[in-house]
């Protein structure tokens, strides 16, 4: 089959890669549609030292087991479901766990991925494909409300006007949290003020940092976000760290210590939640689809990805 | 007066100092002993470019006021009172604050210091002067239950033996966790033994490095202390900074986000809390005192304390 095939920090095409073999509980689904994400683009850095085929938001057709024939998308943490940290209620913690398309498990940039079926959500008539390849960064977005660090109300500064960052504004604004995202683009922010969500917007070198918000959301995907955003933050505020940035970062910890603020990261999130936000029309994500590429494009759609200003780019792997 | 006066990274005994001259609202207070902290050291490599009278762990006389003759100890944050940050309840957190021996006031390695009086506490006659000194440091370990980062019956893992790790744990294991402090050094290791407060302890390199504690607290006052903190921490867990480091460090911030840990920085705490816990008996601080210097041996004694794997080290600055 074709896939895109990541060793070390160069990646291919490649069109004879063998066929996925689902393990004990895994199921083959063909990949219809798949998202690029900012993590996409850290492993082809050398972020995790993955080797494998990428790709981890993805809609694709169940061939067997109890969704057969029905269109999925597929939680990304394959988990034993047995340990201590499973059964403790965070099995996308497991220490034995694989990650789709980022640890010790082919993803979905493929003609065909093998996924355990617990993982699997079918998903509903109402969404669209397009709309459904973002259930995965949805919820991600979600996990902030999943471990409650907001309450509705409090101030939440969003920094970086990409992709998380349009979907983590969104779901706070909709929880009712009083958002403003701080970012570099002027396309982008505009996006942000047409969704008539309530979603405020600045310029970073516009804004004020007055450390006043209660809570510091960063999206930037850049080795710089943690200190921009203890420059936001109030003391005893909150920075929910939500993207992760390949090897090691240089910056004054101090402040952290000096205002007593809660710096927590936030991974991955609840399928279920992203699938009602997304049905019930309050989570927009359509006007985040910059372009989108065929399977055999995707090495373009990679470069296009981490060398331009774009949102979320596509690949269309195969038909519904 | 004499005093220990700090500019830049240079710091010399004065014998002419001029007297403070209290603000209003400030008392002077004869200094009787004070005690050689962590900062102090960071401050001389330049740490918050503090220029004056370093100190800030202190025991005197009230000059005037309503405790006028009586043994006191004094908050160090100097508070306006009135700002929101004052009265959301963070006056530790005032914008406008100075604090003694650190941000723009003397501190206490002088014959005098100026206190607001609304800072200072009477020291009950039970409590040594000895005693007494650590009340600040005390109140800093008690700052992490003030901030609700523990529970009872939690597994904890102090890192560091010194000083202020050896509080945290005396903290922690009273408050009913299930304390263990890795450290480098065998006599401080020891002193916790001795304590027979049911606090564990193991060097660092015979340390299992499982992931497994719910609460970290990092008392190592090294830029690598967030690093193996964070290998400690479980899933979820959370890391207290409970040290301030001069410059930049630097790390991979990337197992924050994985691990979604949180990590929350913690500082001054609670005098009231601190006065309760020594009278009671339950915090012992004694068996830390490692050395003491008169006031004209000062530089010595920051010399001993930078240099020397010491615990505390006290001023004898005045008779009581």
């Amino acid at each position: 089959m074709k896939a895109l095939h990541l060793s070390g920090t160069s990646f291919e095409l490649k069109y004879d890669h063998p066929m996925p073999e689902p393990l004990p509980g895994e199921v083959l689904v063909r990949v219809i549609r798949a998202g690029i994400c900012e993590t996409d683009l850290q492993l082809i850095q050398g972020y995790m030292g993955f080797e494998g085929i990428l790709g981890h938001e993805f809609v694709g057709i169940a061939e067997s087991g109890k969704m057969a024939g029905q269109r999925v998308v597929g939680e990304i943490n394959c988990s034993c479901r047995v340990c201590e940290v499973c059964r403790s209620g965070l099995p996308t913690h497991c220490p034995k766990r694989t990650v789709l398309g980022i640890v010790g498990h082919d993803g979905a940039f493929a003609e065909y991925i093998a996924v355990p079926e617990t993982n699997l959500h079918v998903v509903p008539d109402i969404l669209s494909t397009d709309e459904a390849v973002f259930v995965e960064p949805v919820a991600a977005a979600y996990q902030i409300l999943k471990q409650r660090l907001v309450e509705r109300g409090q101030s939440v500064v969003v920094l970086g006007d990409g992709r998380l960052g349009n979907l983590c504004a969104q779901v706070l604004a909709n929880y009712g949290c009083t958002v403003m995202v701080v970012g570099k683009h002027e396309a982008k922010l505009r996006i942000l003020n047409n969704l008539a969500a309530g979603i405020k917007t600045v310029f970073l070198n516009e804004a004020s940092l007055n450390r006043s918000a209660d809570v510091v959301v960063d999206c930037t995907g850049s080795s710089t976000g943690l200190t921009t955003a203890l420059q936001f933050v109030k003391p005893w505020g909150t920075v929910v760290m939500k993207t992760t940035v390949a090897g090691e970062q240089t910056l004054a910890l101090a402040p952290i210590v000096i205002d007593e603020v809660r710096v927590v990261g936030s991974r991955c999130g609840p399928f279920g939640d992203a699938l009602v936000g997304l049905q019930s029309g309050r989570i927009k994500v359509k006007q985040l689809i910059s372009e989108r590429f065929a399977l055999d494009q995707a090495v373009e759609a990679l470069e296009v990805t981490s060398n331009q200003p774009v949102l979320k780019v596509l690949l269309d792997v195969s038909n519904e």
